[in-house]
């Protein structure tokens, strides 16, 4: 039960106001007990895209039982709909608008609901700030227990807003690469604090590194190293990132700034 | 008693340095079992009325007996007064310099007391961090049950220390409008995060929203929208935002850097 | 017992990335009843001096038996160890490369170990997120009660890693001054959000302050005031600071700015 009182935000709210504060207001008045965890506020504004990729990142390793509630919400007060999926690990509190699209596509089953039941939201609801009079209040009451079939209408999955995630490609060979099938061409997917390029090619897909060039930005790094010091400082290097996918750094600078990189830009990876 | 618990923060500390997870370990140290809310840190520096006006937005959506400690403090080590208020539904921790003029505009009784009992303070008090060494334990003790009136000398409201509150003017007619009464002339009081424009015209003093134009920054913006959705992506809007008050947005883009617009500038609202 | 609970986090993450949600995930997934507190996520990336410096203005603030995490961490996956030191009042659990140099250099007795017991790490530890994989679990079984020397082999404080401290010196004449000795030359330690500039000058060292002149940055300044409030608006000042350390402030100004100093530049007092 004690896992259950734990609840993540995430938004495009930035720190400047109190938007944040004033959604934790609302969760503690309903569940004084909650446990409530900042997951991230500096999401760019409405950039449904990338608090996907971050709530992917970052949902399983919290505590089973753990609601996440992610609020950017560029349609608010539209015809949006707004949702509750558990999918038995975790339960996330969110606008139906694709911010699911990266958590939804690897767990096996999950329930939804249509958040309909004033029950559980605030007696008031604003038409612009869901995250304080729908998300946290529905949040704090499935923390004290509430069934998720309480909080309105059940939906099925294909019911659901999800948008086509870029997949890397698997090519047979190319000009470059004789060496037949094991080549791929991924795309940056994040770029991080540090100014570090996360792809979207994940560890367990491409199979062996040892001998691999890869192409970014029209620069090739030859091999992929294991660690930031295994690189030299102010150099660009490749190496599998904590979240299991290739990155691309610049140990001591940003890789961003370097390669003039950004979200979208191909990445590609060549057996030699 | 489990509100009682709940302390929330507002200063100009920014995030760069210790002095917020500072006082959060002195209070921690006081009461392990409080629970801290960081409302907001990014009030611009020394700006004791934007402090005042995020307080005023906030503090009601926090549960009855919470504590709010603001540390906003330009005068911190002069003769200005460190204050404790209690106005029934939450109890205030500040500087009395006016940053709790927007709450005691609002609120019908409250009790007031200036913090002269030491006792309650760390023992060493420095000449320029009251927050650590006098708001804070304050709070904490409070949050523990000490009484108001154990913490200092009792105050009338009226010896206080407040700023006069822009009020928006009811104008009866001007040479754009002759229907009357209901025009307003407002202010810009706020830029939030998304570079919206939050006024001082609140929604119950204007009334009926149905055919107005809103003059703000030499632009004209007819009608009032219901929310961010119903607009033009990169053109002005008005709508009544979450806090109640007339809102100006431009949907996907900044209306503050748009309409080059700022704190204390008019906002003016004809019927048509 | 309940102190034990606190546990805090310095890190170089920034907050735009979910770094730090990810290591409250693992820590309240292993200790749900830990109660967390930022200490600060905006040390300058991979600053290891920068964050030792705040650590040691902060640490002493928090309740007996506190647990502190830092994750400044240049070398992490290297052959850096990782470590815990448990120095009375606190432990502290860290990359071993000098971010506790101002904690040993002040404590009497402290006992250190390897972090090598892998029964305390996540199951799978990558190469780059030692502060999820590493030093968070084993921070959170820490405040379950697990023993120091459970967690690793014992290191004397020998072997630790420390950097050298910038010493003030104390000259006994200059040509400036003929009074003898208590003439001081120190250092900017510390530029906060409100440009102050925090020198390794401390107020026990320097001894009386009521006739002396500072220099910085070319700029003479009369005397040490006690607070912001004593000084004149857009003039340099000089006070001791809540650190107990020589402060150079701009009242309602930015001191660095305006004196164009950083880190690292000389400080120099004079008794007149």
């Amino acid at each position: 039960m004690s896992a259950m009182r734990l609840i993540t935000l995430t938004t495009d709210f930035g720190l400047e106001d109190a938007y944040v504060g004033v959604m934790k207001g609302v969760i503690l008045g309903i569940n004084p007990a909650a446990s409530i965890v900042d997951l991230c506020h500096a999401v760019p504004p409405q950039d449904v895209r990338a608090a996907a990729f971050l709530l992917h990142t970052a949902w399983r390793y919290f505590p089973p039982g753990t609601i996440h509630v992610v609020v950017v919400d560029p349609g608010v007060g539209s015809q949006r709909r707004a949702i509750a999926v558990d999918v038995g690990a975790a339960t996330f509190v969110a606008p139906d608008n694709g911010v699911l699209s990266y958590v939804l596509a690897k767990v096996k089953e999950a329930r939804a609901v249509h958040l309909t039941n004033q029950r559980y939201w605030l007696p008031k609801v604003s038409a612009t700030f869901h995250g304080r009079d729908i998300f946290a209040p529905v949040a704090a009451h499935l923390s004290l227990g509430v069934p998720l079939a309480e909080l309105g209408e059940p939906l099925s999955l294909g019911e659901l807003v999800t948008f086509p995630l870029p997949r890397p490609e698997r090519q047979a060979c190319t000009e470059r690469s004789e060496r037949g099938n094991g080549n791929w061409v991924g795309h940056v997917v994040h770029v991080d604090h540090f100014g570090n390029l996360v792809t979207d090619l994940e560890a367990e897909a491409i199979g062996d590194t040892q001998a691999v060039v890869i192409e970014v930005g029209g620069r090739r790094i030859v091999g992929v190293r294991r660690t930031y010091a295994d690189g030299t400082p102010g150099e660009p290097m490749a190496l599998i990132g904590s979240s299991g996918r290739l990155e691309i750094a610049v140990p001591g600078g940003q890789a961003a700034r370097r390669l003039k990189a950004q979200i979208g830009d191909q990445v590609r990876l060549y057996r030699t």
